[in-house]
């Protein structure tokens, strides 16, 4: 395989060939050519067909190798059959990109061919788009290589769809919303090139402000979140995902997989990523109108400013759910409204202006608003009443949006009636200026814009990596490896514990008697003693495990009555020893996992433990590696926060420590290629400077091919 | 206060007087007096002002004891100061309602003259509306009694709300989105006449179809759950509510008050009653648009036709959200769309009709669904392709909408793209078919028509009461009350489960150390051991607690070290002995609260019990009293139920008993006025046949006055 091609000529082509192109009026290739020459494409056209001839003023060509240029990219619409011997020819031709409209491929099995064509492309230095794809859309080409609608507005927003249905509606629905489009990317079957690749060339476009993502599914799961990390750093970057439903679950060995659907990890991954993930495409589309205009905020106070009551706790309600923040200094309110609120009004926030609150009452209050230093970001509440100037509202809005916008504050306006205001709605949308006739939808869009405000100003800061003996850990998996399992017993378990330094009782194999008592003695009564067994895993059931033994005679008790137990139920079980161990204090129990996810690569859970975490389902996930700030996040998302804060009088719980363990946890599962999951359940925390023990740990490796269950 | 009048002649008034009625066109008393000429009201209108003379053609008087007739209706226009005596003369008219539209009475702090006013008007035999409201409308009466917009499109939709801002917009959305009304409620203060009343009266409105309230707060709990249920088990009820938001959380005095904000029992509860909660404006608009035409389902089938894969999956998700259940019948599915599915289309469900579909083929499949009798509503989704022969896609979706209407199936139509389906959409909600640019809403229509459906057909079985000797706790309360107390000791509390039927562990209070020995021999060890005293709270920070005493001599340890404790932490305590019980074995700990909400009245709780209930929040609520089925789907809510399903290996546990509990704790916070909570934390529960115990009883009483907290 050669060097992979820089996507730039994909999305800035300065030559374009269609293969395929069409005579008919009524073909994909007569609209593609037609679509790429109508919206003024700067460069030059080369339509290809073997019937040669001229096609809207331009030479056919009846083969690409007949075209007097070098090409970027080639558009292909032919029958599926026919794709693969015109790739060879584009790879003689030293083309850079295909475009691959046609469908048939793997979306309908057909992944064979497929993998042929990428690998074709690959060796010949050349990038697919597509297949199944609708074509491609790049404002700063001036080119419209797709076959849906002709005119598309150029703007700041890049849109990458895997669906072609969607996205071919969603160019209609961008002009209806007087969205701007920088670049329309639809990916189809993702043979090669993906969102990622996309994302990577869009972070660095200076003519795309915003970026809309609807996906399907991910391939390259750890690709996609570094090009997630990056670009959510610099723009917004607006997800939509179909498929939340059960269906879709992972299957999965350990807690760590199977405590939530794969829609909740990958949920978490994104967001942790900084991404805006909206439930639908109304709200997609919301966000995006206004997040393309919209100021950062400065700072995270928000005024409501509304002429009814009921309206306002509505805001209030929807802000709570929106995570915005109300500006809440009485002085400050009093101060900035007092001046435009009758009497009967409320300087609280919401700040009621009340029904009789005309155009210019809005002006002014907002006006002042804009000057108030503490407030940051403003939502305007209209209901229609029999009272209001109407005629003004329109221009009101107009105005002081672009005061606002001149001061860099954000501000949304929700307007609730008849005909009139739907109107006004739809004049202002007409001029880009997003006004929304439901309060949730106004209020969604601010929070949206202080998600992505928070994530920019959001400064991770990793932890000084531990020092863990990997020879050690690699020795001890390669006597587990040459015992033929892909699990560790209790005890390998806990040995690996000790070298990577998690915390755990203090534990001994005893081969007989003699031991089980002189172990007992060296690690302290009260003692906990299970039998050890490849064999037996659920040790309860078989009556080998025995808790709180007080004293010598109750070890001698306890070991013979294991023994005889396991021996009469299990007379084929291959028994190794019993364990001894300190019998642990109670304390506040938790599960931290950390997993190689298929998709997403090394993943960590944190959350409520004990026997019952998958009727608990108290759990937060993140994609690793996760500085501080994000280990605190994932424990204060869990109601186990709440236990390690101390409730009913508790002291404080050893968060550090906690902090340490999914550390550790964490590098262990990114250092040791061979680990696939490692979980501890319960981790038990005692109070602070007590520090935590480890009671369970489970230890998985990947399986001998290096794979990941 | 004489007899309520019927609530009959506010709605259907066949006279109605204007006190206030003005001659100057921009105030209200003009516009209410134009709105219910020009609207055509039937009966007779009087115009009251002093200075007399001609209105809008009609004499006006310049007292309302001159007009030569009986008076349904007054509506009050004039200012605050001068509404009661208007009030008086009203009284000597026997009028029979009045619409106190005047503003500036407890909404401003001036309650005490709204009290009077109501005051006045119930010696009289007259009812109140408002005040601090903008009127009423009444389709059937063809009264415009309001200073809103003048036009109401009649119709079967009833609206009652509080809010006169947001209400008088709505009349304009109403309009707006041809949805029709029988009737539109200001009610204001709700100083007499609330939204119960009017839900007594619309129930019987044979105009009426369907019942929207927007609400901010609720006065008399009880009887707004006994309306809400009545009107919801015959018309769909549609209620929004602001005021989510935590500031609004009740204080509580027990953990069944405190475990959730005032808006999650609410919300509990009015579900419970079978109203349809919507979040905001723009869902109870599609909701009430679509209710008000839709059919009932006669089955949970639905079938999705979709020209999109991508958009189909999401309909998936919505149908998941909104409980709606997918038809999966491979072989129905086959049979029914296999002749109008391309065969690289899909006939799971979604049926993907693929993005070649025309209206025809969406005309064809509907049909087809429409003759599957297993088949009982469908989904319609439609992505605008390049292809579609938009021109058929109005006249198919209305000719499709005739068809299912005549077979009452519901089906919903979700359409996305640019502004050729907007102008499609536009068209259909002209004709007021309901059709959604946003997948979600459509399938969010849906799911509350499924949702009321359900709830039509539910039938509950009230368990037969248990028998409880109420006159020993009455004298039990006696006591405690005589010793001047509105708690009850942990032993009384004991006492008055084992009257009830709860099942409690073995207990007695030791007032010696010989008893206490006794006491133990009797129970059989192990043995707990708990000071007895009112004034030691925390009974364990104290040392006033022993657990797992397993013989005779602990026993005499225990007994003189929790004496000891407790005498030198808190000398000045007074104790009462030393409570000797049967050691718990473990099971699953569950908490069962009931009490007397001061809104709602008596309410239960139920949930994951134990130390740490305020942390898990496993709860779910209902008003009391329930049936069987309600305190099973109660159960069903929390994680708790899987826990009593048995996970792990476990045994089922006694499901029954909990019912048992939650019953008896039912019938006494029903039956006994006194308590005012009831609760049981932990109930530990066994297998299957071997019951729970109650480890745990608080009772609360009613304060001396017999208020509730």
């Amino acid at each position: 395989m050669t060097e992979k091609a820089d996507i730039k000529y994909l999305l800035e082509p300065r030559t374009v060939a269609v293969i395929g192109a069409s005579h008919s009026p009524d073909k994909i290739g007569y609209k593609l050519v037609e679509n790429i020459i109508s919206t003024g494409f700067a460069g030059s056209v080369y339509p290809i067909n073997p019937q040669g001839g001229e096609l809207l003023g331009k030479k056919v060509y009846s083969r690409i190798s007949e075209v007097p240029d070098e090409i970027d990219l080639v558009c292909i619409c032919i029958p599926a059959k026919t794709v693969l011997p015109a790739i060879k020819e584009c790879a003689l031709k030293s083309v850079k990109f295909l475009a691959v409209i046609t469908s048939g491929f793997s979306e309908v099995g057909n992944i064979e061919e497929e993998r042929k064509m990428v690998e074709l492309a690959r060796e010949n230095g050349m990038r697919i788009l597509g297949p199944n794809i609708f074509g491609i859309f790049s404002a700063c080409a001036r080119l419209n290589a797709t076959f849906g609608p002709r005119d598309i507005l150029p703007g700041n927003v890049a849109i990458i769809t895997q669906s072609g249905a969607l996205g071919i509606a969603m160019i209609g629905k961008t002009a209806l919303e007087r969205i701007g489009l920088s670049a329309m990317v639809s990916v189809g079957n993702k043979a090669d090139i993906d969102e990622s690749d996309l994302l990577e060339y869009l972070v660095k476009d200076k003519n795309t402000r915003i970026i809309m993502v609807y996906l399907e599914g991910v391939k390259d799961g750890q690709r996609f979140i570094s090009a997630l990390k990056l670009t959510a750093k610099k723009k917004p970057v607006v997800l939509i995902k179909s498929g939340r439903s059960k269906r879709g679950a992972l299957a999965a060995a350990s807690h760590t997989g199977s405590l939530a659907g794969a829609d909740d990890i990958f949920d978490a991954i994104i967001r942790q990523c900084g991404v805006l993930r909206a439930e639908n495409l109304g709200c997609a589309f919301n966000w995006i109108r206004f997040l393309a205009q919209a100021p950062l905020p400065q700072g995270e106070n928000t005024a409501i400013i509304t002429n009814g009551g009921g309206i306002g706790v509505m805001a209030t309600d929807a802000c709570e759910k929106y995570k915005v923040n109300l500006y809440d200094d009485l002085e400050g309110l009093r101060e900035t409204f007092s001046k435009y609120t009758p009497a009967f009004g409320s300087l609280k926030n919401p700040v009621d202006l009340t029904g009789q609150a005309k155009a210019s009452d809005y002006s002014s209050a907002l006006n002042s608003a804009l000057k108030n230093p503490d407030i940051h970001s403003t939502i305007s509440l209209y209901c229609e009443t029999a009272m209001f100037d109407y005629e003004n509202l329109v221009p009101m809005i107009e105005q002081t949006q672009k005061d606002y916008l001149n001061q860099k504050k954000p501000l949304v306006f929700a307007v609730f009636g008849g005909a009139k205001t739907e109107q006004a709605i739809s004049s202002l949308r007409e001029k880009g200026i997003p006004v929304f006739p439901e309060v949730y939808d106004a209020v969604s869009c601010l929070g949206a814009l202080y998600a992505h405000s928070r994530h920019l100003r959001a400064e991770e800061e990793f932890l000084e990596p531990y020092s863990i003996e990997l020879n050690r850990i690699e020795q001890l998996i390669y006597e587990v490896r040459n015992d033929r399992r892909s699990f560790l017993l209790a005890h390998e378990a806990k040995k690996l514990a000790e070298i990577a330094g998690i915390p755990a009782p203090a534990t001994l194999v005893a081969r007989n008697l003699d031991q089980a008592i002189k172990f007992a003695e060296q690690i302290g009564y009260p003692v906990v003693m299970k039998i050890v067994s490849r064999d037996i895993i659920h040790k309860s059931d078989v009556g080998g495990v025995a808790l709180n033994l007080l004293n010598r005679s109750e070890v001698i008790d306890a070991y013979e009555a294991i023994l005889q137990n396991c021996r009469s139920i299990q007379p084929d079980a291959k028994i190794e020893g019993v364990e001894i161990s300190e019998m642990l204090q109670p304390g506040v129990e938790l599960i931290i996992g950390a997993r190689k996810d298929k998709i997403f690569g090394p993943v960590m859970a944190f959350g409520s433990g004990g026997k019952y975490v998958e009727v608990i389902k108290d759990v937060s996930f993140r994609a690793l590696p996760v500085g501080k700030k994000e280990m605190m996040a994932m424990i204060e998302e869990t109601r186990a926060y709440t236990l390690l804060l101390g409730v009913r009088g508790e002291e404080k719980k050893d968060l550090d420590k906690v902090l340490e363990v999914m550390q550790r946890l964490s590098e262990l599962i990114i250092r040791c290629p061979e680990i696939s999951d490692i979980e501890v359940n319960p981790l038990v925390v005692y109070e602070y400077g007590k520090g935590a023990k480890a009671l369970d740990i489970r230890v998985l490796l990947t399986n001998p091919e290096g794979g990941v269950k």
